[in-house]
């Protein structure tokens, strides 16, 4: 199996349905990755260790998933020089909005690159980009990923106006 | 210098100027405090350590004292089975909003007893509260104090009256 | 039947299925409390009453949980010398959006140590946590609280990772 | 010196300089009132003393100002069948919008007529408005009031048009 | 058919589900009503001329409910030196968040007494307690349904411990 | 003078030094216009008057500014066929996020096409646009004005260069 | 087939349940339109084109309907002197509110005409009474289109008071 | 001239000040960078080119920072296949709430790496970690930046101390 490029961790096994999409997004650009579940207040010592010896693991970019004081993307962010993707989850009585504050409103010196609310499609999308900088054939799928989208609004566009 | 039975951890000395109601209050009851400035992301192992040794160095209640995406309250609250204080410092652009749902919306397991944004003194009362439910001293200082708060809105409410 | 040292107060007995966890989680933990609806706005003679004589029935911590706006926490606070920890519930149009700021957001004086939006487990974990400070027993078992969860994310991160 | 019909009370004497407007507006009605500083946590049984007397000494309605999580309003209609009019003031980090919710979302049973954020005018008004619902001369007063209102928009716009 | 003391007015008919319990809580205290359908934007004529007379034939008090941009509470109140109790209704993308804001913050000199989102039992409790003001009968009844409501609570706290 | 093509309305002269802008605005366009104060609440027949009578006297686009519970757009629009460009304006506690809900938020039937908050010039500038629809030359105004604009972020861009 | 005076771009087909709202309506005052799918971030090339040459097509309104960060109004508004309206999608975790402040925030210089969060309604005859600012006879239609809604909300008041 | 890995784009030469951050961080890590003040709506085919082309000049990494309906981010990222980080600048009425939504709240296929509101220095971290994926040295850099800010903190911890 090839080394983990990504390391995709979530604060629980119940955000797998949504953290998914981030691992399906990867296996279709043939990106090798890692699944954790791995909680910063739970496991604080198994996630400060993993985060501490991923870049020597070969992992270039953390996926962080967490949903209400979601301080997952940000410990893990305090324990490596990786570039950390944080997903805020949706979910709980303010579905989301709380996660999208912690994780967003990182201090000066520890970035969390904060997508979407639950938005785990473009956090693997993002990873893509990130390893693409140094990647011409990765960038040169995600073009063509984006050549399918545009394909796709095409399409849509003419089946309403078919319908109409 | 007595056992510090409170420890006072704020993210930045910046925190100070709100923080030090919380030191000058519980001066005021004689309790014995320290004061830390540790972050949860700039120093995540000295964070830990020092929440990991804090109980078996006497300490019995922790305030922790963080802004924008605050981790630093559950980042204490994984690493001690003490009960942590958060307070969620004011400032930033939503001011103190963030910092509120980062501090209050902790996942079940790891509570943080969370007092209202930048309320410094009433982190140090509520310590003094905790710490009063095995000393009854404290608990008639406590007592007391209430007895001052109610005598000041008395002379409030006459020195208004007077004055219309 | 043993003295209860934790007084579980709900505005309304609608608020008990949320409510439950915090009576299920101190049992588990064999520490003795007693539940009481009791209004601060429907009954609030009975409610400044039972505050104002908890501490001598032997009651240590105070859990309130109320709705909206949510004055329960606020109100037997203002009648103890006990800390109150404050549950805002969630429901109504605004999700409890609305008992999250009437419940933390309290005046200098009268703190009520807020935890998440329903979050009746944490709740009593906090009651545990306090009883803690001055029960070493207490203290241990929430202790093995914690390990006992730290194995359950690792048992779920291996049966994730078997299923991938 | 006329028998109180309104009673004025706030949280503090701080927030005298916002309420001075209620005050203001109903000696200009010509409407007897008085005011109060009394604190639902500080002062909790002098508010709910004065409270349940305040309609035996011939208020007919009470105007209460609070801020942060305002319990004012709701624990002064608790203890009255008077119709109770909140002021949610502004101030702290969150500008008032905690206070409106701790103020408006009263649980059914127990309502409080809640005006703008520091309105205290509006409140006075209201009051006025309650008391002309028996008080002809009142409800004429008010009539002129809203007549000057008008004279000074339309005056306004002359001015305005004037100076283009 | 007694003269209406109280104008029920309602945007939409579809509002009558939750408006319902304002007429229901009048019925139950003998206060007699009437009910409108009109709305501040599609007949905005019948709305400002109803208001205009209905302290002439004989209303005392009126309830206005609306959603999103509730603006039916203030444009009532623009026609009449009645008070108007306005009850932001929930629904919409933003539940009620949208007609509370329009509702609770009209500008000086024209109050709207809001209740919470959708309270329709506290707008007509409000109305009792208005008419209340003079009238003695009408307090006596407010005073047995709080204390039936009482009741109520203690019989619910009986229950459940009777069930624990 | 030329008959005004569009109505600037606002609830109150204090809200003309941000109104001023959209009258600049229309003046740089040279599209006559009338300015307004009138009041949805303290002058509602003056308004209503003027909206149902806007159009005969050759008004094509209405703008109207207010703030808090911001109703005056609405009003307009209830009276008229117009199309009416609402200005939420900034200021008082909650700094215009009311005023946004109270504008934008217009039930089915009666739009009020919402600008930023307090953008007095984007309302002018719709309503050139809107005009633009049968007019050519003020097409290519506009046109030309984009140009500008254009060319003002390309000087800022070399000016902000040759700074570094 | 008549020349669209108004163009409906959604920025994805899903958005289309909502959207046949403004065409729906249109149809009803006999305006015609054509309807895109077309995304702002995904066919960023065909909107710019569309944009840029839908006035010289004779196009003269143009409706935007996105959700989450919506930027199709604004990227539209940005290739035309044409007026965009911009409807905020209901939907995703935010349920509009981030929608909302995507569209209507449109910096000074290009406004995006904002209506409620997926009032397509409203969207639709907006662009009737901008049509209608240059139509006599769309104008009247209009003012039918009012007279039934008044006419609607008196049968309802009626209906609604003849089953009570 | 080194050839910029990083594009730093502003949607106005006011946001600088802010910005500024970005370019001192990047030039204290010594990675090259250009600065253009572009925005999505005034100069769009300027903004588009310059993303379509951005690639192929050698620029990895693109910053955005945009205040209000902030949609520079997503703009830039429609045109090219790097990662686009995006800082949602503060300031206007909603001090950055609103660009907040506006940059994170990507639909899916498209993500911009959203930073806290006005937290320029992270956004060029984020950059500087996302280089470092591929370049030793840099990360080398970044850990010494981050032992750095830990120095500080400590530094910090003492001279409070040692003040106290």
């Amino acid at each position: 199996m090839a080394t983990a490029l990504v390391g995709i961790v979530m604060g629980s096994d119940s955000d797998w349905p949504v953290v998914q999409k981030a691992a399906d997004t990867l296996k279709s650009f043939g990106v090798p990755f890692e699944v954790r579940v791995m909680s910063a207040h739970r496991t604080p010592d198994l996630a400060c260790e993993w985060a501490t010896t991923a870049a020597q693991l070969g992992v270039k970019v953390v996926i962080a998933a967490a949903g209400l004081a979601a301080h997952l993307g940000g410990v893990l962010a305090a324990h490596t020089v990786l570039p950390v993707i944080g997903i805020p989850m949706p979910g709980g009585p303010l579905n989301g909005a709380d996660a999208l504050h912690s994780t967003v409103q990182m201090p000066s010196g520890i970035p969390v690159a904060t997508v979407g609310i639950g938005n785990a499609t473009n956090a693997a999308l993002l990873a893509v980009q990130i390893l693409g900088t140094a990647d011409e054939g990765l960038r040169a799928k995600f073009a063509e990923y984006k050549a399918t989208m545009r394909q796709k609004v095409i399409e849509a566009n003419e089946k309403l106006n078919a319908s109409l």
